[in-house]
């Protein structure tokens, strides 16, 4: 096949009648699927049962430091759950807080404690005229959706193969004492799968902000989640970088095991220099006695440490090899050659990013939809869910089976590829 | 022994070189209690260890909608879990929301939610000049901690037999716009185990605020923690109440289980109307994607119902009935009769109230300290931990045994005598 580019008029509305045809087929299917969000499959959850077939005992439930995880207390987590947390985030246990089961919580309560407190003595963002965030796209639609609800201005930042673009982030940063952050996924990133660069990790520490309370908001949700032994993304440590480029204080990283154990019942933390990590705990303190010691140290017994978490990450990869291939095998199929969409080859990870042709995101999600396709919204990857040149489609593979991500991709294709042939019929109109 | 008023000087200096004498016995012996805070014991949390023997298939990890509660979802918590939460507060599921471990952090995310975003629509309270809380006092310093973390200005109103006194809080509430909140423990009240009379929760629903954004906070913490099986406090349906007075959306309340499992790993609920439950809803939604399920189901499956919670109760105050004797045993032999202190005879409940001569609490906790029993700082059941006549003190008898309990008391009503002695003797100089 041809670029759809170079068909004429007359080939184009014969392609439509054709695609429309295999349309209304796939409609007649009466299918119902959802690739739209970066769930585990049961297959992925049930890696993780054997947790529940420790800890039975009183005996058991007494932590390294003889706390009794079933009783009050422990505001940082036990101290083995901060030594596993630090491991996968290359940080001291002194730098990690273990809370609940939802890294997202933690990054939502770490801007409003901003908002409302101020960041190590800073003047609370609430009193300020404008807060600016820094927005990498295509990015995490709730990253975006926690500063958004705060009324801060986003500031989109194209990606590049690298990371995001990093002399547009030292402008913003280095100038403008409005910008107090900036969202990033360094491994695997949501949803193009970029792994940073180790020139713009060590450009991310060497930055001077304007502000003395930015942070980088360092989302290390996929670190551990390679696709292949053979392929594992390594990039400097974020925590130690900042250190030695005299920033100790400007980075926040999260991380969780929602990904790794169970998206509902896992453990998150942070990790941060010890002065940041103060400031954090001395408002924290008002907010809960403590989070879930039970679960921290259920986790911290069924992995033993963060090799026995390594180990556990290759089955998940196992399980999930086969359905990235599955997208890209049709991806390539049906749309190679025909000049009208790119998309990723993730090698970690929960999502193959693709971009159609201008102008055609909305209208490809809308006819998937139609036909009983649940997608991402089209835009959810912009701040305010604009994508400016309505392109990208965040495909999430992780949770049906193959074959129904077979039909799924076979049905995406179609209209997407109709999605082009309208708009390419738009255009010679 | 008569009341000590009543001595002369000369009896005074002989009684306090009596007590100082104690006093030194029992700093000789090296104690190391805590009475401080209101946590269970391990006997306690050793009731609810059956809990993790159930659940370890795959198969029982689904809620009764189908959710599968290791993965992402159910903002409000699994539908079981709304109705168990929903039966002990006396609220339709539909009401509900089950959290993550604390009901402490719920409270300080509505009230920060307030100050960020306002109530069902009403202006931020970061944009108002002044916010005031009432605060019935004695109350549970966590709660006034809360509302001082975000600098509003704390009102004490004081406690009588019934609760708080209503006429100053209808005066306040009715006629201030500034007034927002009231912090209330209806049932077996922080830490003077006072039961709301049924009056007074009438007079709570009818009141008529001058902000329309006013809201009760109404933790339920002892809602089910009976000491004695015939005597079990019962008031009126809060919500219900509201309702009726015209008033539906006046009121938040919270439960949890904390003193039901376990303070570190139970489950945690607010209830109220449902336009204020949505209302929570639509800011929640960016703050995470769901709280731990599995943990949701483990307490349903565990007691089945709300009648298997309330037999589990039972367990609890079997546990509970000598600790709380100990403490008013020695109460009663050793200060009975003095004329120096009063306390309460909670039949529900953590905590015995002491008050102690005016200008003594300080002293007496200050003395105990030094010989080795912690008791919870004096004056933290005051906003910003200021009581005016420095006569409170708060006594939690649960962690501890019952020996222990009684070598604390022990020292604690020599402390408590010698401070009084102290006392009257400087006023006799």
């Amino acid at each position: 096949m041809k670029p759809y580019a170079q068909l004429t008029r007359e080939e184009l509305l014969a392609l439509q009648k054709e695609l429309q045809k295999a349309y209304e087929d796939q409609k007649a299917r009466g299918l119902s699927l959802d690739i739209s969000r970066g769930k585990p499959s049961s297959e992925q959850l049930d890696l993780s049962m054997p947790m529940f077939d420790i800890m039975h005992s009183s005996a058991e439930m007494i932590a390294a430091d003889g706390t009794d995880v079933r009783n009050y207390g422990q505001l940082s987590g036990i101290p083995e759950a901060r030594k596993l947390m630090g491991d996968l985030m290359g940080a001291d246990p002194s730098q990690v807080i273990v809370f609940g089961n939802s890294s997202l919580n933690i990054m939502y309560d770490t801007v409003a404690r901003s908002v409302l407190f101020g960041v190590m003595g800073s003047t609370p963002w609430s009193k300020l005229d404008n807060v600016k965030f820094l927005c990498p796209v295509p990015g995490y639609d709730r990253h975006f959706s926690v500063t958004e609800q705060f009324g801060f201005e986003l500031i989109s930042i194209p990606m590049t193969k690298d990371g995001p673009d990093m002399d547009l982030v030292e402008e913003y940063v280095n100038n403008d004492p409005e910008v107090k952050g900036i969202w990033c996924v360094p491994v695997y990133s949501n949803p193009d799968g970029t792994v940073y660069s180790a020139e713009t990790v060590k450009r991310f520490a060497a930055l001077k902000p304007a502000a003395s309370d930015f942070r980088i908001y360092w989302d290390n949700a996929y670190v551990v989640h390679h696709l292949y032994d053979d392929n594992e993304a390594v990039i400097p440590n974020i925590l130690e970088e900042c250190e030695k480029a005299g920033n100790p204080d400007m980075v926040y990283q999260f991380a969780s095991t929602s990904k790794i154990t169970f998206s509902g019942a896992g453990i998150a933390a942070m990790s941060a220099s010890k002065a940041n990590i103060d400031d954090v705990l001395s408002k924290l303190k008002w907010q809960t006695i403590g989070h879930d010691k039970v679960n921290q140290l259920r986790h911290v017994r069924f992995f033993k440490d963060i090799n026995g978490l390594k180990d556990h990450m290759k089955k998940h990869a196992a399980i999930l090899r086969p359905k990235f291939a599955a997208v890209i095998k049709t991806l390539e199929d049906d749309l190679g050659g025909l000049d009208i969409a790119r998309w990723n080859y993730p090698t970690g990870g929960y999502f193959v990013s693709f971009d159609g042709m201008e102008g055609t995101a909305k209208r490809t999600v809308a006819l998937c939809k139609e036909a009983g396709l649940v997608l991402t919204g089209a835009g959810a990857a912009y701040p305010y869910g604009k994508d400016p040149k309505d392109t990208n489609i965040r495909i999430a593979p992780s949770l049906p089976p193959v074959s129904e991500i077979e039909q799924a991709m076979e049905l995406f294709s179609i209209c997407a590829r109709l999605a082009a042939v309208e708009k390419l019929l738009e255009e010679k109109a």
